[in-house]
């Protein structure tokens, strides 16, 4: 295979990184010991695996180096792969609980890739003092992103507990890419533009982008940098803590539709709490709402024939309303109020409306403006990737959870993803070590936000707008 | 206190780090564990640490940022130290034997400490199979060298093993620099010309400057950058691998007396037994010797009343020779050569002597043109640190050895630094993952090297020049 050049897109998540924030991703898995397993199973397993050769994209790629490489980055299959470099056993200190598997994530999330090399790890991590195990697996975003990461995770499991042979992930035919990654619409634009008719397609979006930016606040629309600011838009350092929390999907569903909203109003209905409470005791509870970036996948007039569409809403948390029926009802208005505006477009206007409303964040990225600007692009990330929702198995070892461990951004101090695996909806919150020493809280209030928000919008039956 | 300047010789490390080349040094602590210590004895140490604030120099200082930080660097106290970040609590995965302690010793040496906090991490690892814990100590060598780095893990040790209440290393008043760091040198000339006859100092060291040019070979004097190449002086990756060996003290002693040599010599002639044994093995034995280079403390003339100078010996190893006592021999007199060349001059010319020797060293090192040139200064570093001679405790827990982890140059893949302590020398072989991917094979043929000196040079008693 000859060198691959980088799409536009990927490459932005080379020249974004900086010393204070690396651009890779990863999913932490916890599996169940088989029963009967001894000491030495998990180090067998890591051995058995190690067994696979590195041969497929893009687990074999590296970055080309050389005259140009800076300019114009592209992939070349590195042909001396040490296993041993990217395959990695691990284990905790006693007592081995939940607080030594969060430092230890923690600090490998907070270590680069080296460049030389394929842009992966994987880590596998034992001694758990509850007879489970975990694999950690990071990979550059300029690889692949967290969709398609936890995609490729899925697919070295079984749910049959009784196959243990199935082939380590950097061992199988690639992956056909998910389109999910939003600054990768950059790269489709021109070629929408070319397939449709031009002035249709500038006029949508055109239209889209006026009605946002001229948007009252009551309309629930939220132009991009009206956002306020506080801690969790700091200036970013490279360490980061991780903390994690899952909720009951049948919980969350039935509140959804007691409350007349769907389960997406409800997951930024709990972010919105957990958030509210933690700003509130920090002192730092801006006046003005937060604001929340998410990406969604809409399906968009037909008249191009093309499909689903991947765009991004900015969504207000409605974190200034303290009665948490009233914050619902504008959490769920200003998401209709997006889906509305987004759904007005066919897919070629919805990615052209999508470079326009991500551009200067990428530019800010980039240039290292974004360390120096006060006004945030908006306050934290919510993305609800899908995951597979049948029980898997690695060789035998029960999956128990899946939670992604995703990236921040200077001025992005906090990135909040969850992922859909056997009933529950697991989260994972990426922070800044500095900016956010107690990112551990914001976990621990979400799940009890779900009970408070089961309390105030349950009982009383279905809840309609006032 | 406000910010203070970094000397030439300390942001020479800053300036030579390179994504491929951290310039940090590290000392790898191993304790038994006391008698009837329980699986939580490491964790309670490490919480007791936690408890001494970080308010000593160097430990409190942090890179200065902003404007002309980078053409002039400074250190400056840092008000908001994060202890968590710092020390670190870690264990082995099963079986917990020397294999993984050395996996996990290299992947930590192989990443960068982060350049927004005090540059320096401590990581206490527990899960060694044998009852023993280690403890490895990172700190950048613009901070530290790896002497001042051995002297201040012994200070935090007791003689007494009932000693349980000594403070952390980061606790303790600053220590008075060791002068050993040949770079440092640099900055010293300029003091030294001032003190004394300019014309001697000059007239002196250019003496020597020229003797060591126009040597023939078989003078045993070497000039820089006339040594041959081979494996060990690769363009290096920022992986390491990190290897050791520990060798009695008497019986080298013994074989030094009987074959009439120093200590010294018998340290390189084990070396350069090892490396010739490797490099065969490997099919790449220059056929001219490799050169050592060898950091030395010299007792000056006196004339200007100076005291001991730190000047660098360029010694063969005579690895072109088959026969163990006329390698022996050969070693013994090219370091004997540089004793003598050394010898002549008063510390002030010593100093300017080893200036014009590291300069291109340096400046090639911080262009990066070390990475581009073909011709080494030297093949490897030999490095011998003096470490405490008597038993040492760590809350009651035995110090059993004490092995540097040093760093590699762009085009010089491997470092051996051996310190002493409780009658052994403690070889720690640091070298470049890809470059040297067998390193662990040079320290066991070290081992094996010391048993075959004996024979050759022991069996016949003394053994003289031919």
């Amino acid at each position: 295979m000859a060198a691959k050049r980088l799409s536009l897109a990927d490459s932005f998540f080379l020249n974004a990184e900086s010393r204070d924030a690396y651009m890779h991703v990863a999913m932490l898995h916890r599996y169940a010991l088989p029963e009967g397993a001894g000491p030495e199973w998990v180090g067998q397993m890591v051995a058995r695996m190690k067994t696979y050769p590195v041969d497929q994209s893009p687990f074999n790629l590296r970055l080309r180096t050389g005259v140009g490489s800076k300019v114009a980055p592209a992939w070349e299959p590195d042909e001396r792969i040490d296993i041993d470099y990217h395959l990695r056993h691990a284990a905790l200190p006693h007592p081995g609980g939940e607080r030594e598997l969060g430092v230890l994530i923690s600090r490998l999330h907070s270590q680069p890739l080296d460049k030389n090399r394929p842009l992966w790890e994987c880590t596998v991590i034992e001694g758990l003092h509850d007879g489970s195990f975990a694999l950690y697996f990071k990979i550059h975003h300029a690889l692949m992103d967290g969709m398609s990461g936890s995609r490729t995770m899925s697919r070295c499991l079984s749910p049959d507990p009784s196959n243990l042979d199935m082939p380590a992930f950097w061992a199988m035919p690639p992956l056909k890419r998910a389109s999910a990654a939003v600054p990768k619409a950059i790269a489709e634009s021109a070629q929408a533009l070319a397939r449709t008719s031009v002035l249709s397609v500038l006029g949508q979006s055109f239209r889209a982008w006026m009605r946002m930016l001229r948007a009252a606040p009551e309309s629930g629309l939220i132009g991009p940098y009206r956002s306020p600011s506080c801690s969790l838009n700091a200036v970013v350092s490279p360490q980061r803590r991780f903390a994690t929390q899952s909720l009951p999907i049948d919980r969350m569903k039935a509140v959804a539709e007691r409350a007349g909203g769907t389960l997406n109003d409800i997951v930024l209905a709990v972010c919105a709490t957990a958030l509210r409470r933690y700003l509130l005791e920090q002192g730092d509870l801006p006046a003005k709402p937060l604001v929340s970036s998410i990406p969604v996948s809409l399906r968009t007039r037909e008249e191009a024939g093309e499909g689903n569409g991947i765009s991004l809403a900015l969504a207000s948390l409605g974190t200034h309303i303290a009665d948490p029926k009233a914050r619902f009802q504008h959490i769920k208005a200003s998401m209709q109020a997006n889906k509305d505006l987004l759904g007005t477009m066919t897919k070629p206007a919805l990615t052209l409306y999508t470079n326009l409303l991500m551009a200067p964040f990428m530019i800010g990225q980039m240039t290292g403006l974004a360390a120096r600007t006060k006004r945030p692009m908006y306050n934290t990330m919510v993305s609800n990737v899908p995951g597979p929702m049948e029980v898997l198995y690695l060789n035998g070892a029960r999956l128990l959870s899946a939670y992604p461990v995703s990236l921040i951004f200077n001025g992005q101090a906090l990135n909040i993803t969850l992922l859909s695996y056997d009933g529950h909806l697991h989260f994972g919150f990426t922070a800044c070590r500095v900016a956010l020493p107690h990112v551990q809280k914001i976990a621990v209030y979400l799940g009890e936000a779900l009970a408070e928000i089961e309390q105030d919008l349950g009982s009383e039956g279905r809840v309609t707008a006032a």
